[in-house]
Order: C-alpha cells, then sequence, then structure tokens
C-alpha cells in the first residue's frame, strides 16, 4: 500500500510578474498564473490522479490555484481545509520590496542570504507598514510573524503535516497541498530528508503538480515526480534566478 | 442577540441560458453568471456583511459562485463545507431537456405541476441515461436520487441545516449558504414557515445575496431582504416566466 501526495505551488502572482517580495500580502494570480492553475488540473486529470481531500493556505492566490485546478480536474467538489500553517514565508520589512532592488541596495551576500539562508530571518516588518498583516481579520486567532526564516516555516508547517495532513493520507486518500514555494520547501525538506544546507538549491516552480508515493512510514518510495517535467526544469530554474532581472 | 444567514443561489449556468431542466447535471456558470457571483461579493461587502463560514452543494456553479463572490468580498479564506444534502432539486427524466418543449409536449397543467408541485416528483430517471449520476464518484456514499419532488428536498436539506448549518450560526457566526432555486426554498419555506401551497409562487433570483437576521430560536426578528431588491425583483419574475419563452 503506498500513499499519494500532490504538492501544488500557486501560479504566477501579480507580484511574482512585479518582482516583488510577496509572503503573506494577498496578492492576486496574473492571467498566466490563471492559466497555470487550469493547466495543473489538466496535468491531474490527464494522469488520473484525483485528490480526495485539498488543504490551502489562506491566500488567494493559492486557494485559486486549487480552485482552477480542481474545477479542471472535475474534482471541485471535494472537501477543503484551509490553514495559516501552509502559508508563504513572512518576508519581514522585504514584503512589498523590489527583488532587484533589494539586491542592488544591500549587495548579491545579503539578497541571497534573505532569500535562501535557513535560519536568518529578514528584518522584522513595521505593525503599522501597509504590507504588515498585523489587523487582518483571517489571523486574529493567531500572534501574526513579522518575519520568518525557513526554519520557522519547517516549524510551523511540520507539525501541521504530521498532526493533519497526514492522518487523511494514512486514511487512504489522495491529498493535494496547494501552497507556496517556501511552505512547499519546507515540507519537501521533511519528506525527502533534504539538509539545512541542501534546501538552499532547492527551487519549486509554479503550477506544475509534484507527486510523492510514499510507504506507510510516509517515506517517499521513489523521488517525487513533477507532473510535467520539462516546464517544471525551466520554473525552477527561472525562481532560481529572481532578482537577476530587471 | 441575532444571527446573520445569508442564502445565495448560484449565478446564471449554461443551462438556465439554454432554459435546460438541470437538477443535479453539474453544469458551468456563463459570463453572466461569473459577473453575478463577484456582483453578491461586492454587495456583501459593500454592505459589511462578512460570512465567517461557508456552505455549499457539491455542483461546480453553486461552488464557483461561492468562490467568486467570497473573493470579491475578501473574505476567500474563511472555511468551506461542501455537502450533497444543499444539491438542486433532482429533476429525474426531466434533467437534460428543454423547458418550453416539455411544456409543449406535456401541456400547462403537466409542466407545472413537476415544476412547481409540492409533493408530485417528475418520472424517475433511467440509471443509464447520460444525464443519471449513479455513476457519479461524488455520490458513491449515498443512493443517488433518481427524481425528487420538494418535499423531497425538505426531507434532506431541513434536517441538515438542523444538525450542521444552524450549529454555526448559534455559535456566533456569519454563515454564507451557496446553493440553488429549489435547494433554497426548501429552507425559506422552513424558516418562514411558508405553506405547502404557497411555496409554489414564491421564486429565488440568481447571484443576489438574501439576508436573514434570526432569534436565538432561529426565527427571522424580521422579513429577509434581498441585498439588491430591484434586481432581486426582476430576477424572480425571470424564474417565473422559465419554459414561457423559446
Amino acid at each position: 500500500m503506498t500513499y499519494t501526495l500532490v504538492l501544488l505551488r500557486h501560479g504566477e502572482s501579480e507580484w511574482n510578474a512585479l518582482n516583488l517580495f510577496t509572503g503573506w500580502v494577498d496578492v492576486h494570480l496574473t492571467d498566466k498564473g490563471i492559466a497555470e492553475g487550469k493547466r495543473a488540473g489538466e496535468l491531474l486529470a490527464e494522469r488520473g490522479i484525483l485528490p480526495d481531500i485539498v488543504y490551502t493556505s489562506l491566500l488567494r492566490r493559492a486557494i485559486g490555484t486549487a480552485n482552477l485546478a480542481l474545477d479542471a480536474a472535475d474534482r471541485h467538489w471535494i472537501p477543503v481545509v484551509r490553514d495559516w500553517r501552509l502559508n508563504e514565508r513572512h518576508y519581514g520589512a522585504l514584503q512589498g520590496k523590489n527583488k532587484a532592488q533589494v539586491r542592488d541596495q544591500y549587495g548579491d551576500d545579503q539578497f541571497m542570504l534573505w532569500r535562501r539562508s535557513y535560519d536568518t530571518p529578514p528584518p522584522l516588518i513595521d505593525p503599522a507598514d501597509e504590507y504588515s498583516q498585523d489587523a487582518d481579520p483571517r489571523y486574529a486567532d493567531i500572534e501574526v510573524p513579522r518575519t520568518e526564516c525557513l526554519l520557522d516555516v519547517v516549524k510551523r508547517m511540520v507539525p501541521y503535516w504530521e498532526s493533519t495532513i497526514s492522518k487523511d493520507l494514512l486514511a487512504g486518500k489522495t491529498v493535494l497541498v496547494a501552497a507556496h514555494g517556501n511552505s512547499l520547501r519546507a515540507l519537501v525538506k521533511h519528506l525527502d530528508g533534504i539538509s539545512d544546507e541542501d534546501i538552499a538549491g532547492l527551487n519549486i516552480p509554479t503550477g506544475i503538480p509534484l507527486r510523492y508515493e510514499l510507504d506507510e512510514q510516509l517515506r517517499p518510495v521513489r523521488p517525487a515526480e513533477y507532473l510535467d517535467p520539462e516546464a517544471a526544469a525551466a520554473g525552477a530554474a527561472a525562481v532560481a534566478n529572481q532578482g537577476g532581472g530587471k
């Protein structure tokens, strides 16, 4: 018996397209992102991978991507669970800032440290900043982060995986997780046993389902597979190069 | 203390536009229906009516309308519950048939009996009919109806209201129910104490939020209110006239 888990990073957002740090800012998908969501659902349907339940973050780019993909796969009717623990990494004071400008201002080393260091968070966001989530009603019941490093995301994502998502898998359900570059990197790090150092080199492309087959200890029985490997390779390279352009 | 319940019939579907009996057939929204969904969310936001949880049927016209409305109201992140008990009335052998043709073939009296009788269902659909839901995986755990009258819908909708939806209201949550002409008529009949005879004359327009304020016994403290009364009156008249055109 193996268990099927599908990870899906949201399609291109307006701030991906503008090369801005996004984090917990709740931006819309672009037309390209909408097309990516639909295509993700077509890939699932073509391969006969039919989710029984979907988990999403509380951010509309992941929620919308899940809605589009599930509608295209004729699985729009499955149960939905939304949780803030699947949110993107909070980018602190960098939220809303242009990636290329930050790199130019602070230099390549600091830029890459903020983007890819495992345990160095960006500076804290001011609660009064227009891109802070301190007053957002969806987070009324939690202490909203003011910045996060990837380790912080691991600390919220992995316990949620263990307490909640994994239960549905072990009950035999095919699970779709529609989330973000860094919340999915946190989960992939855990599933694949990637070291704190090596995770820096892992980039997840937008909009391409990543399929895991897991054993009864929820360890991968073989390497995870992107349902469109060519597009995934190109997409991962594009993520790695962010901040290099514009 | 009063409790806020918002009922929302899905926007125009492709089969509304084609004047076909739809029932449990899972058709898409039209562009007009998509616009209605967004407008519904704008009406909620303008009035400051912010759902804390949304219930939908298992049909994409209601699911999509809820998604569009909640996104427009910036409430796309609230918890979602989907249940077949909110589905449209199953129209039996009439599913997929043109309303005007059915009226011409069977006469006005039979046509109105099937559409508006409280306890006379249309003929049973053949399980092999292309518009039967016998093989649909989303209903694998239930006995799929082969036809329903409004009384049958009341018998599934009202117990679900009492066991489930009402619990969220009594916990103080603002509840959005995104569903269908007849599942909402069943609920309105119950809430407003409408007789089996008088419910025949009640038509619910597409895409316009209907707001109830309920007391602690979940009885309306005043008549329910459409958030766009003029559009609602025109929409209800259009529903009443279906089958009269084309």
